[in-house]
């Protein structure tokens, strides 16, 4: 089976990297981009039977700086 | 409107960001990670009216590698 993580800097904190897309994208002439935030994805590919819990484990414990960034779980 | 574009390493292409977290996810006692691949998700506030032929453009030219990445688009 298959989880998708999203783990995204929580609304607030500071972006550089999505800023500097943004600018980026201005500069190659592409109008109308009023904010870009950028964060990972991690694909697990994981044994029948993990639960949505034990991922949630994972990024609790690993995956995500909780303090600064939020996560969400897609099972599949 | 917003657009999410995810960025992924193509298949075959070496992932050493997954198989670190991959390594670390087993150091941490979960078992039954057996493949983690780790990619970007850029999150874009675009003006009203941006198709997704832009968006796909700004993929093209900016935001991903096509050479050894591959991307794809949902816009909401």
């Amino acid at each position: 089976m298959k989880a998708r993580v999203h783990v995204m800097l929580k609304t607030g904190v500071l972006d550089p990297q999505g800023e500097a897309v943004r600018h980026a994208l201005g500069s190659l002439g592409f109008e109308g981009v009023n904010g870009v935030r950028q964060g990972k994805v991690i694909e697990l590919d994981l044994a029948e039977g993990t639960t949505e819990a034990q991922v949630t484990e994972m990024c609790e414990k690993l995956l995500a700086n909780t303090v600064i960034e939020s996560y969400s779980v897609e099972m599949s």
